[in-house]
């Protein structure tokens, strides 16, 4: 098979041929039919995030394939059911974190596209019981990104426990935001993009919002927000966001960058504010958040490439050329 | 080795030779130290509950013992571990709530003495991630009962969501009602036991209880509760302790008999009381059940009883003589 | 003024003409622009409720209307504004619900339209800090039905806590169970009407259901519901719904006949199902269905009456030939 | 009577002798028995609190006293009535805040001593539904300085909504930190306190603290915190001690300085941290507050002053001369 090696930290990603891999016990082997390819992906190549790599190593922790070859003990899935693969395959089943059930908490995690490989590939093995299986409705280019785009805007919406009648804002109207913005309205919430673009103004409000403004002292003018969901990591303008934050509102950091958060307290402290962080989390939010895609409630913004093309992929989302998600498709 | 087998619906027990198991991949076999009888495993063998039974079986949902062989592919335990099993041990993967990961609603789940041989025996094989491992400060003794009395009792308190400075009250002051008082206590809240007997009173104290009432009725001439835990599958003090229980209060029912309940509808709507159904659930729960019996804060009232003799065990079980929990032990 | 009096229990109202109060202190006066003909006031009429009632006695806890005089030392209020008066008006301040903030549990609550007159007259006076101010886009008309009806069932919505992609079902399309449609389909959630007639089925959907169901039954095949809002007060259909209901699912009760509720614990058990009682509560939840009422998502279905008519209205009310709500204009 | 008042920003308090103040209608007069003396109020006299200030000013938000005269129109309290007043008095009653029943963000409140006259004196007016009564096992030195250093921890504590098993720790042993400890012990939570120094080690357990961690890293070293209660206005070992906060812990601020917050985002994302606000709020938590003082579980730490020496007391506040609570006596 063929498949996009990334031979060691800051190289250049290479199709190589291999052999296809055989699936151990209590695993399968996925055709893969689109794979997404993240922005951490560039972190990754870059040496920006503190994770044990097994070079060389395929990337693509968004994959979304086909079951065709089980290892040996796999009861629960079969040859073609249309699976996915979240961040999280494998942990050591014994710390505090394990036994409590919160394994995205475990030290010794393997993740896809990290210690395993990923899904930039015609193949790719997994555990069988990481797998998630696809609603039939979905198709494999709209659930690959979900599985990490999706999954952690929807996990943030969730981790903000929004009640009915609040008004959620986003914060970047790019990949993950625009998944937000889609998120917050299927749930049902006065969404608001915040955004000084014209350009993004209009297509938030394709995406279902149903206000547009230019900052938090803008959104502070027209009825404030109970959620803001921050899905750039510029923590600049989710900094001054904090204005149009209404008293008991929470503001929610998606991802990561080398920049800190620089607080005002007082402001948190009156108000009481929460600053909730969030990683992607529990299965039912993905279960939940493949659904309303399911469902034709939210729709991902794609470009697709092949994967011989990936290399190409790979430059337009490390230069930001990328609007929204790259989907390598076999 | 040794077993109890249950040759069929409604027939005696049997200890019975048979060759130890050898686990499949995936399962562990367990050198049993101690089972738990519980009062299920006579509602089983009477057929009074609906579930898939495979005979002959040997009962036994609360099996604690230490790992002494492993199947292949098992990576999470070795040899030695000293694990106890709960109730669910393995199930579809594929139906809503098992993607969801709230496996215990799944249709097809394997439970433990049930559709699996139990730990009414010498050895017992398990599923090893379905394995929970005990912390090293408890006994095989104390640890099997909390597998499925303690779990209970603690799930239910914890499905009350009990805030700081609330009181909790325990109906029916035996097998979960005397774990109930001392989990409650554990977690810093005011206990109150209610019951009629003055011998269960002083009991009742011993346990930490910080009060002790008769009814319903004196419970809300003493302060009330915002808890009730009903421990007691007879309904008749557990409804008349309505009458204690404080507006908002709530009113945790842990197991089911053939009665109905018969609430006052009014009663409940005007205080907004809540009635909560609660069978053991999610991991944390379980964890820290066995974590509080570890740290010494709550003990388990024991009889034992050697495998021979397990015939005795059960009559005093199914004839209410066993006043807190019998445990068979190797 | 003219004012429709409840002479005693029993009787008939009578409309008389007395001179129009004068506020006391703290207290403004109100001309009562739309005044709601609840079916609790048929309750009260025939002394089917355990108020404490001051004969002769003016009904009507869901009045709308204008401020036109204040009493000495109102702050709060000014002449002109438009205001509703909720259910509970008065409390002793003193008790530990009063101390804690949730004056619904005071036992000594003084009530519109039961230890005080309501809102069936031309004036009505209130005590000024109880009165809620409307929305500038609602109509009176519009407002009235809310201050019992829309929060009850709002308030029951809210204590159900429901969830992003959560479902809520509605039993009983009345007079509270319309607006449960619509509140629930305003909040975002797929909402399922329950009713076996082909008419309410029409009217289901006109008000924005997105599934209609005969049944509980039919309900589990169709999906189910996370939340069932129990509208009606015969508890039949309500109690059969349950076997649509998911598990940890919630069943809501927003009023409270004679019949006893009967419950199956082994399937609230298992399913981890909760019982809520749940009158009107939290000014939050009244601001919030106002709201939705002034932001045209949720439109109250009324049959207007004048003041001069009103035992026609009552008689309507009382026969049930009311559909939904029954509101007095002057 | 004799009050302390300030007569300008930065300048001196003096003891002045006035006319006691008669209450207007809905207000109380009350005898100050006890008056605490917080650091805000150090903070008010130097001008660095955004107040709007009116002065001649008689400071002092933690007063505790004797109901000595009704004004008009008070029906909830009477002579003779032991009471305490809290932060907010009075509010708009019109903003969207006061319609919800979150009277502390109406942005219009009247402030014990701060728009209004506080309880640095011999008497004070509040208004009546202002003040909460005192349970009778409360000294008013005790009760005082709940009103502002308890209801502040207490409000921070219950804002992390622990749940039972959790783990506690608190930074900054002083007037709020030595109540933190022992309201955390005594909602029956494991507690620990992060000190450097010896002497408060030894201290810290006498209050009931289960351990004592020099920081963190020390923290994470012996088990970590879900709960860190941030009671001091020096960030610096606050935000160290996130290293010991569990995944999933929240980190509560209940106090502000000029000082930011300056965050790592990469662990507030992994861990799934909570940063929450928290001022004082809620009339539960009030309650509840004083009833663990009434019950014995809480024992603020005082020195006392008489009215006379009040600038002395000042001066000690003001040099941190104070260890945890001062209170004036009259």
């Amino acid at each position: 098979m063929k498949a996009a090696f990334l031979p060691s930290i800051n190289s250049k990603w290479e199709i190589r041929e291999i052999q296809t891999p055989t699936p151990s016990p209590n695993q399968v082997l996925i055709k893969i039919n689109a794979s997404g390819l993240c922005y951490t992906d560039v972190h990754i190549t870059k040496g920006e995030l503190p994770l044990p790599l097994n070079f060389p190593l395929i990337l693509g922790h968004e994959p979304a394939g086909e079951i065709v070859e089980l290892g040996e003990s796999v009861t629960t899935r079969k040859k073609g059911d249309r699976v996915g693969v979240p961040w999280v395959q494998k942990t050591c089943g014994r710390c505090e974190w394990c036994q409590r059930g919160k394994r995205l908490f475990c030290e010794q995690q393997q993740g896809t596209g990290v210690t395993l490989h990923g899904g930039h590939a015609e193949y790719m093995l997994a555990y069988a019981d990481a797998t998630v299986l696809l609603p039939n409705e979905i198709s494999h280019e709209q659930a690959a990104p979900i599985f990490c785009a999706g999954y952690t805007v929807y996990s943030g919406l969730r981790a903000a426990n929004p009640k009915p009648h609040e008004r959620i804002a986003v914060v970047g109207i790019g990949g993950l935001g625009h998944l937000g913005i889609q998120y917050s309205k299927a749930a049902g919430f006065h969404t608001i993009a915040i955004t000084h673009s014209k350009d993004k103004e209009e297509l938030a409000y394709k995406l279902g919002a149903d206000q547009v403004v230019t900052s938090g002292k803008d959104l502070k003018k027209n009825g404030g927000a109970d959620v803001i969901l921050v899905t750039s990591n510029s923590y600049k303008p989710a900094i001054e966001a904090f204005q149009g934050l209404r008293p008991e509102g929470r503001w929610i950091l998606m991802g990561a960058s080398n920049e800190k958060l620089i607080i005002d307290p007082l402001s948190l402290f009156l108000n009481r504010h929460q600053i909730i962080g969030s990683t992607q989390n529990d299965p039912e939010y993905l279960y939940e958040a493949l659904d309303f895609v399911a469902k034709g409630k939210v729709k991902v913004m794609t470009e697709t490439f092949s994967l011989e093309n990936i290399s190409e992929a790979y430059d337009k989302v490390a230069n930001g050329e990328i609007r929204f998600r790259a989907v390598i498709r076999n």
